[in-house]
């Protein structure tokens, strides 16, 4: 949950963000910036600023704004009906963003995760992207990421995203940010 | 037909205007811009420089520069087996790109096209696109588009690209571009 103040200043903040980095967004556009807390009020730690360019049945295009270590929690993208699940190819355009998916643990991981001891951090293959540098998660693959200490942008290129079929390894996640009056 | 030189030189060129709008290449990306000439060896006129991020079977991304007054020539997307052909998003990043696709002819159109007289601009309606706008092209639906007098980065965010399979309507149009080496 998150007041309209928290949302409206991590939107500006977003906002900002990609415009030092020279992106050019429409005012609609950052007013339409996506603010997730995964339901989990704690946005500075877990969550994620998103840019929706597009999203149809086949393709789909954001760009994602991670404040200085700001995580997206494990979560992975199942098959829905006949399609075979999410396919995302993350690129690192500013910043540092660890990514974290299936596969031989690291044995000196760069991140910690928010609250190590709750168990919904799971999968520890270690995937550092700097700009320039990116890497897909093939569907169904648990998979989560972190930004260094300076943030990210991350471009994010991918098929259908169809955000409310996640499955996330924290059971307390919900994917919609519930926006409070105060 | 182009030159190793003439290659090498529009590689440059568009890594150039890419690093000035901030859009950070790895060094082998750089050296991967393909630079089509449609076979009219005629760059300047009728061309494009491409950075293909990623193409799987489901999703593909790429950077798109074009130079002043470049022009990618008319084609369409026709399906392919069983999938409806490629579905394609442009996003305008730096400069203007004139996107003319099928609908009502533009009156007094930005753009006009190389060798008017050849048949090989069928379609008028026109969409002008500056930073931050975009616009979607269905699949099997004849576009073609021109930058303006400074150019254009344009992002692509679409469906898997099968280039060879793309119909143009010049049918002296080969979408390999041919290098010889003086």
């Amino acid at each position: 949950m998150l007041t309209r103040e928290e949302l409206g200043a991590a939107k500006e903040r977003a906002a900002a963000v990609l415009g030092e980095a020279g992106i050019v967004l429409t005012p609609a556009e950052i007013d339409a910036i996506e603010v997730a807390d995964f339901g989990l009020s704690r946005l500075d730690e877990i969550g994620l600023e998103i840019v929706v360019y597009v999203n149809t049945e086949r393709v789909c295009a954001k760009e994602l704004v991670l404040f200085p270590r700001q995580t997206c929690p494990e979560h992975r993208h199942p098959s829905v009906g006949e399609s075979p699940g999410k396919e995302e190819t993350f690129r690192c355009r500013r910043g540092v963003v660890y990514l974290y998916t299936e596969g031989e643990p690291a044995p000196n991981p760069a991140c910690r995760p928010p609250e190590p001891d709750a168990g919904a951090f799971t999968v520890w293959h270690e995937i550092e992207l700097r700009p320039g540098q990116q890497h897909t998660v093939p569907p169904n693959t648990l998979h989560w990421f972190q930004a260094g200490d300076e943030g990210a942008i991350v471009s994010e290129f991918s098929t259908t995203s169809t955000d409310e079929r996640d499955v996330f390894t924290d059971s307390r996640i919900g994917r919609a940010t519930v926006v409070r009056d105060a």
